[in-house]
């Protein structure tokens, strides 16, 4: 094992692009990851987990059915498993992504924000 | 559900004492928690599972029998399972914890500092 702290904002600036989580680091079977967010993503479901945002910079508007949950830096918000959100930011916003190993970040939507899978900065 | 966000620095300015978790969300099977802390924990153990640091404010070091982590804001540490620590801080440390649901803050070790079990601010 490796006894270095892992540092969030060494991790974050070492890439550029969006809706891309990174994994820094691993809990049990479950990944943290970073990511950076602007725009639009699409509507999904994970039907088998809940998911945990955690803003670090900037404002993160989680829409959800039954109404939006904007996150600042400091809040976090856990979307249940089963329900349907889409995550939409102005600015660009740098985010903690917490979920089981394996998650894809679209859930079974598809589409072009899909990534394959989460690259490791860990 | 509530589609309120949670606020880290609103639920640590809750409370005062050190050593004592409190949860503030819930992933799956895991708890997301705020403690407090200052001075040094015991030495001790999970078996069954990593624990997640993540400093919000001050400097934390984790001790370990192999070397020192130290950890300033914006850093975190997974302590594998089965690996002996005691975190140590000279000034007053705000941070996040992430285990399981159940796990005793003092792994087996007891001592005056162990949390019969960690209040919910959730």
């Amino acid at each position: 094992m490796s006894n270095a702290p892992i540092d969030l904002a060494e991790k974050l600036s070492s890439f550029t692009d969006h809706w891309s989580p990174k994994v820094v680091a691993r809990l049990n079977d479950y990944e943290i990851k970073v990511v950076k967010v602007q725009g639009e993503f699409v509507w999904h479901t994970h039907d088998d987990t809940d998911e945990l945002f955690l803003v670090l910079d900037g404002e993160l508007t989680i829409q959800l059915r039954d109404g939006n949950v904007a996150l600042h830096q400091g809040q976090l918000f856990v979307v249940p498993r089963g329900v349907e959100h889409c995550p939409i930011a102005a600015g660009e916003v740098h985010a903690i992504l917490i979920e089981p190993v394996g998650v894809l970040n679209s859930g079974g939507a598809g589409g072009p924000l899909t990534a394959t899978y989460d690259d490791s900065l860990a």
